[in-house]
Parts: C-alpha cells; structure tokens; sequence
C-alpha cells in the first residue's frame, strides 16, 4: 500500500509559546488520562453532559469493548453506540502528538491497540463492537443511530494521522478491510443498502484518505455517501419497518426527525444550517472536499452557501454553533440566546474543520478568519488551562445559579467538569491541538497561504527543492508578524500573507523595502524568489467594542470587546456579582500581565458604570419606574477561552453599553 | 345529609359587563364544546401542548372511559391517569353557569353524568376510570404518578358546586363514598397507607367541603393529607419498590423529584415556591385553608412564607407563575424570562385561590391585590375572546418564529389552540369565571371586605337579617366606585373598601360626606349602620411605567405599562415587526376605544423610538459598535388579556426605557 501514498502532511512545526503549551497538555494529561479512562482505569469520575438519567456514565469500557468484540473477553457491551469512536480519536491525538516529537510509550500503546483492533475486527472487514457484540444481526439495520459507519470515518482519521507520523500503514490496513465491508454492502447495486449513517463523519474522512493516497474509490465513496443523503428521507424509517417485518424489531420505531440528520432532502439542495450542529458541519466539509476534488460544483455552492448562512447569521462571536440543546441544533437566521445556546466544543472544531476545507478551493480570508475567531475562542474554551478539565457547551452567559436551579440551563456548565459520559469533546480537542500546523498554512498549486499569525515554520516543496517559511509573532501593543523564507528553485512562489480583519494600519516591509499592501480577497501577495527573504508585517491592533445585527435580540444595546482574535467576557472574579448590572461606558485599555493561573495575557479594562441595587426595593418586586442609581466602575475583561479556570462565578461575554450616565 | 350542610355560597350575583361576556363564553361556548369532546362528539382538533410524542391527543374518551368502568361498554382506557378530572371540571363549571341562571339542559347532562358516575363507582367507594379498567391491583399503590387522590378533589369540588347551585346532595354523596373509600385506606393505622398523591388538590377539596358541611372528619383528613407530605421523602419510591417485591411490578422504577412534588420535607418546613407550580399553589391554597380552621399557626405561617416568596421573587408581573417548562416549575428567586417561561393558566388560577384563601385569615389588600393581577392578566389571556381557544402557556414576550424553530420555546404557543390533550387549563377556566363572585367580596365574622371593583351585589345576613351590598364602577378617565349597602339589622356592619395600590388620590364621600380615606392594611373601613347608606370612592387611574427589582436579568431598563389592574402589551399588528428594537421615551395617554374583536378597551398610545435596522448591514453578523441609528415611534399597547386575538404575530410585555435619543 505504501507505494500508492501520494501526499505525506505538509511539514509544518510549532514553536510558538501559547500553542506549545497546549500540545503539551495534551501530550502529558490528556492523552494519559484518556488512555486511563478507555482501559477504566483510576478514579475517574465522569459527568453527564447534560440533565439526562439515561446517559451512561459509569465507566468508558472501551477497551473492554473490543476485547470482547475480539473474543478475547466475555460480558456485554457498555456505553454509547459510538463508543468505539473515543479510541479512534485516542489514536488519531497520540499519533499527531507523536508528529511532533517521538515517543516510545506512546507508539508502543498505540501498536498495542491496532492488535486489539485487528483481532477484534471481522474477517469481512465489519468493526463496530456494540453490534458484533450486541446485535450482529442488525449489521447496518439501524443506521439512524447506529453511528457504525461514523466510527468508521474515526478510524480513517486515526489511521491517516498515524502514517502520517510514523509512516506505518498497520492501521491504515485495518481502515482499509472496514472501507472494503462497506463498499460491499453500500451502494446503489442489487441487494446493497442504498443510503448512509445518521451521523456524518465518514465522508470527510475519505476525502482526507483520498488526499492522502491518492485512490479514486474512496472520493467516489465520499460522493457516494453525500449523494445518497436526503435523496430518500424516509430511508431510516424504511430501515427500521424493514426489520419489523423480517422479525429483527427492536423497541417501538421512533419518531425521525430528519432535519436533525440533514436527510430531508438531498446535500446539494441544503442552504442553510438546520439540524445537528456538528453533522451539518461534518458533512459540509466532505461536501466542500469532494466537491474540490472532484469539481463539482452543486457541492462547492450548497457547501458555500451553508457556510455563509452559519457565519452571517448563526454563529456566536466566540465562533460557537447550536442555539439550542435540544438536538444541539441550529435554530433559525439571528437567533442567538445567550445563556441557552450548545455551542458544543466538537462543533467549533468543525466549523473550524469546515472553513479550512473551504479555504482549500477558494482563496479567501473570511474562512481563515473564521478559522481563527473558532480557533481562539470557542475550540480551546473547551478545555481548562490545566488540560484536565472540559466543557462540551461553551456558553457566552452564565449564572451558577441558573444552570443549578433552571432545568432549562443544566447543560450550561459552570465549571468544567473532569470527563463526560458521552466523552466526545476532549478527545476531539486532543486531535486537534497538536495538528494546528494544518490551518496556519494552506498549500495550493501556485501559492502558499499563511493564515494564522503562530509561530511555525513550513517545510515545502517547489520542483522537487525545499523551501522553507518562517513566521513569528507578537500581539503586544503592536502586531508583528516575521516571516523569513529560504528557498533554492529558481520558480517564482506566491506567498499570501492574510491580513486580519481586526488588523488597523498594516505596513508590509519586504526585504526592508516598504511595499503597498494591497489585498486579494484578504490576502497581500508576496513574491518570492530563490534566496532568503524576509518579510515584516506590522500593525496596530485596536480593542474593539463589537456589536451584533439588530435582528440578533440578545444582544440589542450591547457590545463584545475582541482585541486581535480574542473575544473577550467578564467575570465574577473580576467584577463581582450581578454582571448584568453593569454597563461599559468609556475608554478600553489593554493591560499586559502575567497571572499564576492565566498565564501571559492581554486583559482589558475598561471604564464603566454599575445600576446600584438599593436596599429600598427590599420585598418589593415591582414598582413604578424610578429613575436608577447608577455609580461608576471598573470593569476588567479576559480573553474569553481562559474563563472558568480561577472560580465559580458568573461569566458574561455581552455587556450593555450606555453612553456614560455618571 | 342536608340537615348537616351549614354555609351556602354567600350569594353574589355579577352585573358587570366585562365579566358577564366572560361567563356568558363560558355558558354559550366552553361548557356545550366540552360536553362534545368529554363525549368524543364532533371534529375536534387537540393540540398538544407542547412537543412531546407521548402526549395523548387522538380523543378525550372521558365519557368512554366511565362507561367501561361501569361496566356499560368494553374496551381500554385512554387518556391521562388523571382523564377523570375533565369531567369533574366540566360539572363544576356546569353548576357554576347554573348557580348564575337556571337551564334545564345543563341541569339534565349533569344529573345524566352523576347516574354515570354512580354506576362506576365501585361498592367500596373507590372511583379512578385507569385503574379500575386496566390495574385494579394497582390501586393507591403508584400514588406518585397516579392521580386518585387528585380526581377525588374535583369530584368534591364539583360535586360542592352543584349543591350550591341546585341544593341537591347527589353527587355530594358520591364525593362522600369516594372519601369514605379513601379514608379506608389511608392513615397512620395498621394496614393503612401512611402517604399521600403526587398531586396536591383533595386537601383543598376537603377544607371547602368541610367549610360546606362543617363535619370535622374533612378538615382532619385535609390537614392529614398535608402532614403526611414530605414526612417520608421516599414514601413515593418504596411504594414502586414494595410493588416490585410482590409481583406488581409496572415498568422501571423512575427517579422521582421530590421536590418536583414539593414532598422533600414535610409542608411546614417549606418556605419558598418549588417545584410544580400548581401542586404548589393548591398544597398552599389548602394549608391556609386547613391553618386558619384548625388554627394551626405552623401551617398559616408557612403558606405566608410561601406566598411571600412568590410575590416578592418568583411571579411575573402578570401574575404568572413558573419560570420553565420542564417540571412546569418554579426555578429560583427573580429568575423571570420572559420568552421561556410557563405562566400556566391553571397555576395563575391556584395563585387566586390560595391569595383569597389567605384573604380570610388575615385581612391584608396585599392579597387581593395578587388576586386582582392575577385575574385581569395571566388567568383570563388564558381564553381567546371567541371563548373556543386557549392558553396553557401564558408568555410575557413571543415571537412565532421562536415558537415554531427554537424547540426551547415549542411549548410557547404564538395562537390560542382549540383544545389540548392535557384539557386540565380551560375547564378550570371555565369553573373559575362564572365564580369570581367568591373573589369580590369577603365574609368575615365581624366584617364584609369588598375586594374587587367588579359590579356586582352581595346578599348576606346579619342577626338572621338580610342585608345588600351592591357596587357599580367605571375605569374610564377617572375611578369611581358606588356602593349602596341596604340593611335592616341594627348592629353596625364593618364594611372594608380595599384601596388599590394603583389608584392614586382616593376619595372617600359617605352619605355625600368626604371622609378621611385611612387605610388598615389596604382597607379603608364605613361603620354601616341600618338603612340605606351610598358612597362613592373617587380616585385617578394613572398608566404607569413600572420596573422589576434589579435581580431580574430578563428586565433590565426595561418597563411594562399598567393601568389600573390591567398590564399592557405591544403586539405586531399595532406596532410592527421587530418589537425588541423599540424602546418607550416619551408621554403615555390612554385612548379609549371600541374594536370589533378587542370590545371596548383602554389602550395606550406612547412616544416611543425605533432602531433602524440599516441596509448597509446586509450580510454582516459582527461589526466594530457604530452609534445607533433610531426615528421616532409612536408606540400602542393594548391590554395584556386580549393579545393574540387579531392576528398571528410578535408580543412584548417589558420594552427598553430610554430617555429620548431623538
């Protein structure tokens, strides 16, 4: 198989201090910790994600799990149906940790775990253990929720990061037998099932194998998947009747709501974001992929206009996705409560994901940006500066109060608890730290974009020679960006260097030499040729007070401060209690400091006022409008990823912003 | 049984227009509707009341399901376990219309429907349409859930309201065996059930049965009722678990809430509203009751802290209560939202009751003045105008799109449905209204308090003397309310005229004297002697902006309108789309008008301002903060009642304050 491998990971390494410090986290607590947690070891305790008695949360039992599946154990299967995608993301962190540095321990444990895996999987490829366990006979039946072809997609996932590491195709080969199982039953021939999983993932997944290898079943499969969805929107529920009738009933048939799954009508028709937040993302990045790759065009535009209905109205400004927990959805066009919404870790990450699939075809700053604003805000709120603690929703407004005693808000968090019973999120971020270098540079046939201001360095290739692109940074009080490229072809590269909306005043400095930054959708070109070159760009970065579309109600008359890409919010700790009380009506400035906790950090202060709740109102609940009493006040704003790692107390990213009453 | 029957309603008969529409809907429309759905006659169309599959909404099969008990018809119950109780409503509604005028028909289906109930009731008493067709063995035994006790409460207290409207004791008689049964086995004897209903509603039955006939054995069961609640916090689960042991085993044990129940302590610890707002409001409603016959201080003193709780923390301003849909429930101190919450009809209906209940224990206008801001607002929204439509939610701001695709706010209803599959809130309606004469006044021993400015007269009797009050009112520009007493005893009646909180500069003319308007705990009192004596109290009825107490998040600078006992409410149809991006600058003037639909109403016109959502926003979702652009807006608001009667569209109670930007 090795010899079909076209494409290795673009070479790029990290060096920059806020990124290393989470792929460390990663490396030395997450990944130990997960892989304790899969072989339920230690005293973990793990907590529902939300108020719900029937989420299993006793123990992970995955390992246990596949040793059963292999016949290696007996007893039963525990926990989700997709259970098995929690080792595959385990893999797929350890081996992009393993990218980054070597590890014996850790590719030992991951050797350890494709035996397992091989010994579990069926001599026709099958691999999903609950049902190998469980309910053979429901083999593909129930794909509303079976999730079997979902696992699947994480096991690709996991199998391209470990080649990618190490250059081993064990896994790729385990991947490659499962992809071999579902070809055979999948499809539009005589006698195959003709439609696809509830839960999108593996779509995208062979896109990446694709990429990767080369080898056009796998797109065609992709394609296949995506087609096949919505086509029939009663296919789920055809499934289940199907089984009624053959004598494989289990339990009443539900309900399907096929908006959740996007199956309601076929991708390409798709042009907005309904359902599902990290399905619908999930698949809008195969659809962007596939569509790339094979140049279709109906997937490229559903894809686009998905994406632009999510960015110009669904999406909160830390990048967060999901209005709703119920069915962690999308709502509808500006309908972003505040202190309600899911904003799932795992859907930052796709949208993430999403835009950086999009940036692939379309050379375009808003998906870097969008990258970015998802990146630094959303993504890594979901895990505490301690790298041991997680959310899975990442709320822009909280009270201690409301999530204890409003039903309505028991999904919002106000601390983040150690692992979850459905333990999605913290393995997805373990994936996804330490592959940054995938988003900071976009590679394409005639031009390298930088998109993210992190320290790294690109090692490419132009003509068979290696170039080299060097960037560091600094977001003190003003911005500057360093970018040295070494490179021997004679060929002239592109560099496009993305010039941040948020950034005031850019000076592009070339080789010393002012230049004009003139910009192609949000990107100033560079041309570079053989040599060295070295390349500042500078500019101011403003503390801006944002505000939302008027059709956005939770925010009317308020504003968000972001500096750089950093959303910023409030907190108890700061400011005290009863957050809401409080306006910001003055100057921001933005202070340097260095906290036990937070770290190194850009806080902002700002001046305010706060309305004085007097001890007159005493009893009273309602009463004829008085005048209020407002008094001045201080107010001190924190990225906003960093909140919840100091205390318990409220947090609140939206202020009200008055013009100065004092 | 009549010899023992002590206390006839205190005949009040209601010649006020406002009203009598009310109870004239209720006669013409409600009581004849519901006739033919408890009869499963007719094309009726029942909507479930909030998104969820499992709630019965085919049929009601009320009717179905007593002849089956009565062994008339076969076949299996339908409906809720607590089915009975529409049919217990809709008698009680029934002999409510016909205590205000006479009607053969009515008359005829209630005595038809008492031969029917006879016949179900088994020998011993017992009487639960679920549980005598489909679990016999399972009666008294899943109290949690089941709804016995509960249906036995509005068979009292139907059966107590067709007395007082016919003098028959015939269904008093069914009442009584059904109690008798009860009082078989319930108790703190041997054998006996030391336990009580999930659902609080025999306990107030009781008091008002025991006020009725007087016989001691009601009340002691009542206060027994109360006693025994939250004693055993896992009274509810050992029953399911004592079941399982010996063989009746129905299902899973579930996790109870005891809370939920307001059953985690026993009533006389409990000082706050918690859990299922109903429940609580009828438990509270019946330890008053209980507390002031039994002079239990422990029981008077924790209905007030209670009620206390809610009116100075937990009640919206419409005298709604319960802040979310999941448990219908109470959520904690000043958590108010006004998009979200429940504001149950049926719950705003127990809130009168208990408010009255405690009227008679203490003489406080606080109380009434609850009553009243119930009454006008949360109770009566709760019907459409037509008298064929009905509110189980009623919200303090709505948006249909929110209704239709944020399932958050599924359960908010933008239009009055006809009928729901839990029909618990419009028979409750439909019994309340033609008896709010019990609200009006007040029959103390020493005195009469006159609660309300309902046009209306009362005949009592002093020394075995008849006497009159009679009063007629106008909201119109000025308040005024005439009182004529007529009398013919020679003791001297205290009369009481509460003072609304809302009027401003009462004037009090007595026998055309102006006398000083001092008030006792909201009252203001005329020494009646015999005669015929007339006054007249004079005041302003300003429209006042009101604010809520600072801790309510959801309110923050922002007003609501009232006038009089009537709260205000900006509905689409009169002011547009967009009702958030108003605010309220200016004057308010009161127009008094006449609509085809709305009748003849108050409404209020303001100086108001609009922000312009600009074109150059377009697809824009973030910007950095420009200074809003805002017009001027002439605002109108009509009484809260009446929303939703016009046209599917936006409402709004509280809108944003601004001094005028323009």
């Amino acid at each position: 198989m090795n010899k079909t491998l076209l494409q290795q990971n673009p070479q790029v390494t990290i060096a920059d201090s806020f990124w290393l410090k989470y792929m460390q986290l990663v490396k030395e607590e997450m990944i130990p910790f997960q892989w304790d947690v899969l072989h339920d070891k230690g005293d973990v305790i793990i907590e529902s994600e939300r108020d719900d008695a029937t989420i299993p949360t006793e123990k992970s039992h995955v390992i246990e799990n596949f040793k059963i599946a292999a016949g290696l154990k007996e007893g039963n299967h525990y926990g989700w149906l997709f259970q098995d995608s929690d080792l595959y993301k385990w893999i797929e962190a350890a081996a992009n940790t393993l990218a980054l540095e070597k590890d014996e321990t850790l590719t030992t444990q991951i050797e350890e775990t494709i035996d397992l895996l091989e010994a579990a999987q069926d001599d026709d490829g099958y691999l999903s253990t609950y049902y190998q366990i469980e309910a053979p006979q429901l083999k593909f039946r129930r794909l509303f929720e079976s999730h079997e072809l979902y696992c699947i997609g994480h096991l690709i996932e996991a199998a391209i990061g470990y080649f990618q590491a190490t250059g081993s195709d064990r896994l790729l080969q385990v991947a490659d037998k499962a992809i071999d199982c579902i070809e055979a039953h999948f499809g539009k021939g005589e006698g195959k099932i003709d439609g696809t999983d509830g839960h999108q993932e593996i779509e995208l997944a062979l896109v990446r194998l694709y990429e990767l290898t080369g080898k056009q079943k796998y797109l065609d499969l992709s394609a296949y998947f995506l087609e096949v969805r919505g086509e029939d929107p009663s296919f789920f529920t055809k499934q289940l009747e199907e089984n009624d009738r053959i004598g494989l009933k289990q339990g009443p048939i539900p309900v399907i709501n096929t908006v959740y799954h996007q199956a309601d009508k076929p991708v390409i028709e798709q042009d907005s974001a309904r359902g599902h937040a990290v399905r619908l993302v999930y698949m809008a990045q195969a659809m962007a992929g596939a569509g790339h790759h094979k140049q279709d065009e109906r997937l490229i535009s559903a894809a686009k206009k998905i994406w632009e209905n999510i960015v110009q109205k669904r999406m909160y400004i830390t990048g967060g996705i999901g209005s709703t927990v119920r069915g962690e959805a999308f709502t509808y066009d500006y309908d972003l409560p505040n202190d309600l919404m899911y904003c799932e870790t795992c859907a930052a990450i796709g949208l993430l994901n999403f835009s950086n699939e999009l940036l692939k075809t379309e050379t375009d700053s808003r998906y870097a940006d969008i990258m970015e604003r998802a990146l630094y805000n959303s993504v890594i709120s979901g895990m505490a500066l301690d790298g041991k603690h997680f959310f899975y929703v990442n709320p822009l407004e909280v009270d201690p109060q409301a999530s204890t005693f409003n039903p309505d808000k028991s999904h919002v968090k106000a601390t983040r608890p150690s692992w979850f019973g459905c333990a999605c999120c913290p393995p997805n971020l373990a994936r996804t730290l330490p592959a940054i270098g995938r988003y900071t540079f976009t590679q394409k046939a005639d031009e390298v974009l930088l998109n993210l201001f992190i320290d790294s360095e690109l090692h490419g290739e132009q003509d068979g020679k290696a170039y080299t692109i060097r960037q560091r940074h600094t977001f003190s009080e003003t911005g500057r960006t360093f970018i040295t490229v070494e490179k021997t072809s004679a060929e002239r590269l592109r560099l496009g260097i993305r010039i941040p909306y948020w950034a005031e005043h850019p000076v592009l400095v070339v080789d010393g030499q002012e230049v004009l930054t003139e910009t192609d959708n949000g990107y100033t070109y560079v041309a570079i040729i053989s040599g060295s070159t070295e390349i500042e760009l500078a500019y101011t970065i403003p503390s801006n007070e944002l505000e939302a579309h008027p059709l956005v109600k939770a925010d009317k008359g308020k504003v968000a401060l972001q500096r750089g890409p950093f959303v910023y919010c409030m907190e108890e700790q700061d400011n005290g209690k009863q957050l809401h009380l409080t306006a910001l009506t003055g100057a921001i400035r933005p202070r340097f400091l260095t906290d036990d906790i937070l770290g190194d950090i850009v806080c902002l202060d700002a001046e305010g006022e706060v309305r004085v709740t007097e001890d007159e109102w005493q009893d009273t609940l309602y009463r004829v409008r008085q005048k209020p009493q407002i008094i001045p006040k201080k107010l001190t704003f924190i990225p906003y990823y960093s909140w919840g790692n100091r205390s318990l107390g409220e947090m609140q990213v939206w202020i009200d912003k008055e013009e100065s009453h004092v």
